[in-house]
């Protein structure tokens, strides 16, 4: 019997990867390029057993026994096992996955990229899996490939048919740029969502900016963004960003028929984040959307008491500020009347948005070596 | 003393403009193809009036006097003068213009293309121009001249510097398609929104896709459109129309800084749109959406007691109906909870949607010979 317990946390994109060439495989259309955030405060923890008593595969995510035989969760399990290097045949027991996120799915923050990352990082330990483990996850959820390393990470879309140099790799380690810091705005949103999967593939099949965007946009971009992180150009970084994002949710309104995920309030934080950046006459911010309205910015540390003292102000929190302000401390907020004056954007309605989250990027998986941490027991079932 | 008054009704764009090659001489970056709607019921008024006792142009606008410095207004009246042909030297006269619309200015429904089109027309009677006028109206705002005549519209951006093939032909009478219905929606925002003029240019200026827009993509869509008008394949007509408002919104968002002109209202109705289409197995109805959340939907006469009952029980109307139906009589509403349970749409708040207003295409500019409706007194003053 052995068991492996792992934390895996987030990536959000600053060069946006919309649209598979092999829908099987997962394979990109194009490259990308993400941080992955500190697994203290957004994370899937996953614990994973294997033992010789078992009598079939498991999985429970979130409390619930999920259906083991999911293709993408079996493609993983087959080529884990593949290069499983254990003795004794233990690729032939069985294994129990257990899953949880420590942030609620019902908040639009995309899950399964950590979710996947944590499972193949839990998996290749147990199975002792040797070199890059992001194609594996890859195959589980395209963008988790991006979240099995910590830092700035860049996917790249390789060439080959079975998709082998479709592979993650670290830009530079969360270390290289520590005062990089992240706030997620949770916004309200009841609208139901085209899925990221039907999405991309709607916006490939229909699109005609789309073709445009993957031949000539990205790979200029791609090349300006490693640059940036690695110079540590927050400027060309966070105009990057913005734009990547824009110009995602631009192909998807060219799809047809065409769908959305940025809702009003959504577009309001865009005219915020440019009304600010235009009134301190510095690009101190930037924005980046993902398949939902959430936005998630980015800025460095020295720029956070300002900024959350002027988001505090256009959007007045609708609960107290315990709960509405989440992961990392937020000691410092500076009120400035005078700014806030001059910014010219519109306060918004308390409790637009839902809460937030202020955390930074972080160093990959993290295994967890106390027993305590286990999501399974002896017997291979939930903790409940 | 002569004087002239003519109505024009506002054109809604199914190919759009959107981007200039000539900001002075408002010169397009592609060609754009519109329908002219009814003067019954979307109109400007204006009467111009010339006399050899006026001491200065003058100009009132909905009760306010105006500049008439303003640089586009005389480029109108130089380029009209110009033309004059009338004896005794009246082009030295001064001009006396007053114009109204009859509906409200804060509607956001294009206003200026009405305002334009009506003034030059009334100048060119006056003036006893002849031969095009829409290039006039052209330098006055761009879509302008294709008001200045009814039916389906095509503006040719033009290849010559200096404009003089920049102008608009008629594809077809509105005789031509006499079954096609227009239902204006009216929505409640009170976001401030970037003008046309400035959103135009910040998109030529920074947006990648627009290039690939304007080169590729709109010159077979013209092409296709002009076609299906012709051959009245509402199918055809509807889908390029959907798919050619979505592109022109799409670019604004790939503009940096990005805006937008739909709200989450817009949106819901091109879902609804979609949802029912497919519902009935049938491509009935088309969305158009200008510089602002209002949408213009086309669709066959046939089509309007269904879609208005689909309307009017996903976006219960907030108002009585007397009020909120405008235009042409809508007496056959059919009320179908069979087709409104196959429709996956999501039913809206009452009063998301301020009025309607149903309406049909139109045969342009219209003279009005009655002097009750001359909107100046004998002495060149504003009857208020």
């Amino acid at each position: 019997m052995s068991t492996v317990t792992c934390i895996t946390s987030v990536n959000i994109a600053v060069i946006k990867y919309w649209g598979k060439r092999d829908e099987t495989l997962i394979l990109p259309v194009n490259d990308s390029i993400s941080a992955t955030l500190d697994t203290n405060h957004l994370h899937t923890k996953t614990t994973v057993m294997i033992s010789p008593t078992f009598k079939e595969d498991q999985i429970w995510l979130n409390g619930q026994e999920e259906d083991i035989k999911n293709p993408r969760l079996q493609n993983c399990l087959t080529q884990i096992r593949k290069r499983a290097r254990n003795s004794n045949h233990i690729d032939q027991w069985k294994v129990h996955i257990c899953s949880e996120n420590n942030f609620p799915t019902a908040a639009g923050l995309a899950s399964s990229a950590a979710g996947y990352a944590c499972l193949v990082a839990a998996l290749a330990k147990l199975y002792q899996v040797e070199g890059d483990i992001s194609s594996i996850a890859r195959i589980g959820s395209g963008s988790a490939c991006r979240s099995v390393m910590g830092g700035f990470v860049r996917w790249y879309m390789g060439s080959e048919p079975n998709g082998a140099d479709s592979i993650a790799k670290q830009i530079v380690p969360a270390s290289h740029w520590p005062e990089m810091r992240i706030l997620i705005l949770v916004v309200n949103d009841a609208k139901k969502k085209v899925s990221s999967s039907i999405g991309m593939k709607r916006t490939m099949e229909t699109s005609d900016l789309v073709q445009y965007r993957i031949k000539h946009v990205i790979p200029e971009r791609i090349k300006r963004m490693e640059q940036a992180i690695v110079e540590k150009d927050f400027k060309i970084f966070a105009e990057h960003t913005m734009k990547d994002s824009n110009q995602m949710h631009a192909v998807c309104l060219d799809a047809y028929p065409p769908f959305v995920y940025m809702n009003d309030v959504s577009h309001a934080i865009v005219d915020l984040v440019h009304a600010y950046n235009e009134a301190v006459n510095e690009v101190k911010v930037a924005y980046t959307f993902d398949a939902g309205p959430n936005a998630t910015l980015y800025l460095l540390e020295e720029s956070v008491p300002e900024f959350v003292g002027v988001l505090d102000h256009f959007y007045p929190p609708g609960i107290n500020l315990e709960k509405y302000r989440r992961g990392l401390p937020l000691n410092e907020v500076t009120d400035s009347p005078e700014l806030f004056n001059n910014i010219n954007a519109k306060k918004q309605a308390p409790g637009s948005l839902k809460y937030i989250i202020y955390t930074k990027v972080g160093d990959g998986p993290k295994y967890l070596e106390d027993p305590k941490d286990h999501l399974l027991n002896k017997e291979g079932l939930p903790i409940s």
